[in-house]
Parts: structure tokens; sequence; C-alpha cells
């Protein structure tokens, strides 16, 4: 499953690189492929078309009473990707995000009255649900592409919020960061199948 | 884009069918399949092996500190199962949980002292969104696979956790109904791209 490579890379390996990765492939290949990248090529930018894809994958999440209560704030402009990079190496963690290709700030939006109400009766946040779901697209989306993600869920937010003019009443659950991975795949670790899963009993 | 069928379908065109589904196609080809199904053929149960496929997808999620704060309860008996679904169809809503020919539930678990610090420090409740993420694996695999999904939120979450044997202490943020869907592929109604997204600033 290794297919990436590590170290630089020629344009014209890239090229094929590229190629390989918009290959139709079968889910289970795409979520093998996914994994945390906290190290990017820093000479490459991530193009805008496949921005816009991984942003449309986004877009056509369901979300409870589909509220859709996101918005995707992309960070572009290189000095501002590094403020909001430094603001979320926070605490001395995350200090990969200084120097991410790009960086999109996932903003929590209202959810519309009937959301609301279910969400006081139920006792249960169903937006941090929805973002859930919307990030998986867009990363899930992004690795089609041949790019590697980190959903960053530890950063100064009220740095971040200054940063982009977000209301200060606004919450950020996430940071993503995108670039094209400069690091090998490396295994998953996860619990045992009998450890997360079971049938009609508990 | 329709490529489903409504209405019966003889042995054969569900061969067909079947082997279409599992095509390898791209990632937004996929996310634009998935949809919300909330009718099912029920004269067809979810095989096994694609019930665990499902499943395996969900187990590699990603989630904040590789928590994995979840645990899969598939309610396979058929009489649990009705019942399990006569809970869902709480107060007149998601009736069409009664007769869904699978139901997951979605147990949330305890995270790991990094996490609970982090949560509470930052004001944030990284285990749904980590739900949120593992159950899109779940339903995106699914779709993959030619089943439709639907995840449900607004349901008699006290009267599940009796039937299924779940600790009281323990939330349920999401059921997810699992079926071959018995209904057209049907339109997305969503926001336009600059309602959800702008660049560098909010």
């Amino acid at each position: 499953m290794n297919e990436r490579l590590s170290g630089p890379r020629s344009e014209v390996s890239n090229h094929f690189y590229e190629l390989k990765k918009m290959e139709k492939m079968l889910f289970e290949e795409l979520v093998q492929q996914r994994q945390s990248d906290r190290k990017y090529d820093e000479s490459r930018e991530v193009e805008e078309d496949k921005l816009m894809k991984c942003i449309e994958a986004a877009r056509l999440s369901p979300s409870a009473n589909n509220a859709q209560p996101w918005k995707f704030v992309a960070v572009c402009d290189p000095e501002l990707r590094s403020q909001v990079g430094r603001a979320a190496a926070d605490m001395g963690m995350n200090k990969f995000c200084i120097t991410a290709p790009l960086i999109v700030a996932l903003v929590l939006e209202k959810q519309g009255l009937m959301s609301t109400v279910g969400s006081v009766l139920k006792n249960k946040e169903y937006r941090l649900i929805d973002v859930g779901i919307a990030a998986t697209h867009f990363c899930l989306q992004a690795t089609a592409l041949g790019l590697g993600t980190c959903m960053v869920g530890w950063f100064d937010e009220k740095k971040v919020k200054k940063l982009l003019g977000i209301p200060r009443s606004k919450r950020i659950p996430l940071l993503i960061t995108v670039g094209y991975p400069d690091n090998p795949q490396h295994d998953k670790k996860r619990k045992a199948l009998n450890e997360m899963f079971s049938r009609d009993k508990y």
C-alpha cells in the first residue's frame, strides 16, 4: 500500500504521482491511504482546482436537518497563513502548522430553529457531529487527489479568529492543514475489532 | 448520476446492480451518490461481509489523539432490531427506522486523559467530531457497496440503551440505518458555495 515517495520528487515523477492519485479507487483503498500528514513538501502549493474540489465534497456533506452549520475559510495568503500556522502551533504542539502550504479553518455556524430545539431537547450538540462529517469529506477528497491533510483541534482559537476576522461569538472546531505529503505512509494503530464492535448487545 | 433503480428488481438486475456498485469510482462520484436513504428493500438483508467492511472503514477513522472514542453495536436480531427501530421512531419522527433491514448504534466511549484535558481546556467536545468522522467512513463505505444509509440523531436514547444493554452513563450520538435503497437518487439541496466558503477573511 505504500505508494508515496519520500524525499524530493522530480517534476516528471510528480506528474505521474498525481495521475496515479486521480485514478478511480475502491473506497477501502482510499481509507487505507488517508493518514494524518504532518510534513509537507513546502515547495509545492495546493492547486486552486484541487482546493475547490475538496470544498465541493464538504459542501455536499449531510448534516442534521440539512443545517450545514459550517463555513470554510481557506487561508491562502502566505503571510496570513504563516500567522495562522503560528497560532495553531499553540503551547508547543502542532509546530508543523507553521509551514503547512494551506490551512483551512472550519467555523461553526447557526443550525436553524429545528436543530437548535432538537439539540436542547436531546442534550446533543449535533453541529459538532456535522463538522466532523464535512471535515471527513474534505480530507478524503484531498487524499483522492494525492494531497495530505491533518485535522487540528488544538490551537489558539482567539488568535485565529482575530487573524481571519471571525466574530468572537463564533467557534472554530477544527483547522485542516493541506499539502503534498513529504513523509512515508505509516501503519494505522487502531483498537482491535472486538474492542469497538459488538452485535445485538453492548 | 441517477443509476439507482426504483421499484422491485429481479435477482439478475440486483446482481448487476451490486457489481456496478463495487466498481472503483472517483471520490466525487461517491459523494454524489451518497444520500440519506429512508426507504429500503425490506426483502433484502445486509450481507455480513458488507457490514464488516463498513465497520472496518469506521475502525480506521482518524480521531483526536487517536482516542477512537466509539463503539459500534450492530442490531442484527430481527425482533430486537424492530424494537430499536420503534425507539428510533420517537415522537412521530423517523418512522422508516421501524422496518430498516439493519440498525447500528454508535456509542460514545472515553477518550483518554490527554483528550479529556484538551476538551476541558479548549471547551470543545472533540469526541462528537470524532463520531461524525467515523460515521462518515461507515456510510461512504456502505454507499460504495451499493447500500443506502441514514444517520439518525433524534431517537429515544434511554430506550435504545436499555434494549442494547448500554450503561446508562453512556451516550449514543447516532444510530445508522442500513439497507438496499428502494428510492430513487434525489438532488442534494445545499447552500451555495459563497455561503459556506471564503478566502483569507471570514
